[in-house]
């Protein structure tokens, strides 16, 4: 772990850069040096602040995907029914990754790490833990890891090919899916 | 379009070495100058054949998506009685992602390139319709949309984090969505 001890805003100020340089680069163009300039800091303090790249890469993605868990969290938290439950995942699906095209890319430039490197596996299995367990408190376990697959491939064809799915065609399918209990 | 006029297995190896590359060390990895390296030809080579880059990077992917495609089809293809549907998709879901880590990445970069260049979508578009065109042969369109996505979801899920996504979760899944008949 980096200090934090004298300029807190500088650490957390490269750790944002360093997503917007994934999002613009992806992993792969992430260097440094981009991060720096990004982040307006002197190079030095990249080396000052983190281990090496695979460090900065773990702590921003993480941020990254905390912020999405919270939003997931968010929208459900406040639903009751299991009508509310399907209502705060169709919006889900249709806004939270629509609205913002960097969440897209920044999610797939997440997972093709995990696919390559084992090391970072550590991030997709705590998000998907979560994304489970918030659903787990409206729904049982086996129904929860059905629909949090059927939101991840809903929100991705949704995102790459919004013509077929409609509100209707989402709805349905994540109503498909949790209304029916099973043993499973 | 490149032209092969005077070594075809020329031209085909170098698109295969670029999935390859681009497997390796991903599509921002890709230069022409290890694709040649790879494919064992000369740097030359590459520009007469390709106009440049995304000619090479469409090409390929376009193979690739096409294999993936096809085994899709051929999957379905036998199947008859909605089981045996069920029963195709699960072996789709489970095996074919699985048996080939190199599929997952390769996957994953074509839709990031998708996501971040909309010149490259017509890929992603086009490796969908087709495999609701198959899914459409044994399911309603609307169902076949639904399911397409779920296979997505549950693909992407068991390859980073098989635990729980066991056979008798993954074959529930497919089943809620293919056994409601709706008008959606």
């Amino acid at each position: 772990m980096g200090t934090r001890r004298n300029d807190p805003d500088r650490r957390d100020r490269i750790i944002d850069a360093a997503l917007e340089v994934i999002a613009a680069d992806g992993v792969a163009g992430t260097s440094h040096r981009r991060v720096a300039a990004r982040a307006g800091v002197p190079l030095g303090s990249m080396t000052y602040h983190f281990t090496g790249m695979d460090q900065l890469l773990h702590e921003s993605l993480t941020r990254f995907a905390t912020r999405v868990s919270d939003r997931f969290e968010q929208r459900l938290a406040s639903a009751g029914a299991p009508a509310e439950v399907a209502d705060a995942v169709v919006e889900l699906i249709l806004q939270d990754v629509f609205d913002d095209p960097d969440s897209l890319v920044v999610t797939l430039e997440l997972y093709t790490l995990a696919a390559r490197r084992p090391e970072f596996r550590d991030l997709t299995h705590d998000w998907m833990a979560r994304s489970r367990a918030s659903l787990e408190r409206h729904l049982p376990p086996s129904t929860a890891r059905q629909l949090d697959a059927l939101i991840e491939g809903l929100s991705i064809h949704h995102a790459l090919d919004p013509g077929p799915y409609t509100r209707a065609l989402v709805r349905a399918a994540v109503e498909r899916v949790i209304a029916v209990p099973t043993g499973a």
